[in-house]
């Protein structure tokens, strides 16, 4: 398996995190997109998603899977190890809703500010920005944060009692945010206080 | 189990056509929100979805389940039938990135521009609205209307040789398409094709 990416970009980082979890860094290759020169927008990247984003996973059979989120429940059903993404329909059900929730209130919104609101990667690659749009992002992350911050205030993790993706993309999502001065508010203990833990795993720290 | 929702809003209705594909329409009870007048933005609505939106589904031992894709998830993996979302890593993570590209492309893109550059819900209710980014997204629409009519060039769903959650989601946004003004350009031929073959289906059709 290949997975065609850029290291240390936020959604990289989740499928990274995800294959650390799961104990299978060496069974994938990582081929770089040199997204800062545009290879993600020219017809070769195209060709494996036309949507221009990475990651993309390719599978030994020459299939391409891009989004994110299907790239991280390929992970977690094709290698063994604890799950991700949960077991019964109920813990699937509310692994996903928390992940969702991570993506659109934190890693997104943080995402969407970043390319909108400030010089993103710059001009050749940030060719509409819509400073307004962005800036809303930033309050919508602003409030992700505080919910996420109840949410721990209640339970360990993000979707309950075990590790799953909700925390790997909540933490990206706060990766990505200490990028661009989107710190956690002093007055958040729960989330700094899971931020700190979920630090010292293996897959993360090492 | 009871879900709350709107009925013809285009998320509730991809949940009313998964449950429809099981044959558990019966399973449930509908609990209408009162959208028009604000229910959703008030505690009681609150309380079961933080984030305001519809629709969410309660089940039976109170916990709460919204982001529509999740509640999908939960219809395909609790009640019986075909399968919506895979059995196979592969094939989950196919329709899993096939459905999040009619979400985003398509489904959220006609939101977008519907409640940003549109009347949308009416000055009550769209209390922020950015004409800029609503046109924006209308441009992404039409691109991937034009992205899903090359696909089913090649096959007949979205996700491959199956009908799934991914021809629900993209045939819920054209719905929403057709109620906005997006409709299918007429020279997406397969695209068209595919919309008058999917009409027939019993879970569309009744």
């Amino acid at each position: 398996m290949i997975v065609y990416d850029v290291e240390n970009f936020p959604n990289p980082l989740r499928v990274r995190i995800a294959l650390a979890e799961k104990n299978a860094l060496d069974a994938v290759t990582f081929q770089p997109v040199d997204v800062m020169n545009g290879e993600h927008r020219r017809e070769a990247f195209l060709n494996k998603n036309p949507f221009a984003g990475v990651p993309v996973l390719e599978l030994d059979d020459g299939t391409y899977i891009a989004e994110c989120t299907a790239i991280t429940e390929y992970i977690d059903h094709h290698f063994a190890g604890p799950s991700l993404t949960g077991e019964t329909a109920k813990e699937r059900a509310v692994i996903s809703m928390m992940q969702r929730r991570a993506e659109t209130q934190v890693l997104d919104a943080i995402a969407t500010y970043f390319h909108h609101a400030t010089d993103g990667l710059g001009p050749a690659l940030e060719t509409y920005q819509n400073i307004d749009w962005g800036q809303k992002q930033h309050t919508r992350a602003l409030a992700g944060l505080a919910y996420f911050d109840n949410i721990l205030a209640e339970q360990p993790y993000v979707a309950g009692e075990a590790f799953t993706m909700a925390d790997i993309t909540l933490w990206c999502g706060l990766v990505f945010g200490g990028f661009c001065n989107v710190s956690i508010p002093g007055d958040l203990t729960h989330l700094q206080a899971w931020y700190e833990r979920v630090a010292k795993r293996p897959s993360i720290a090492a």
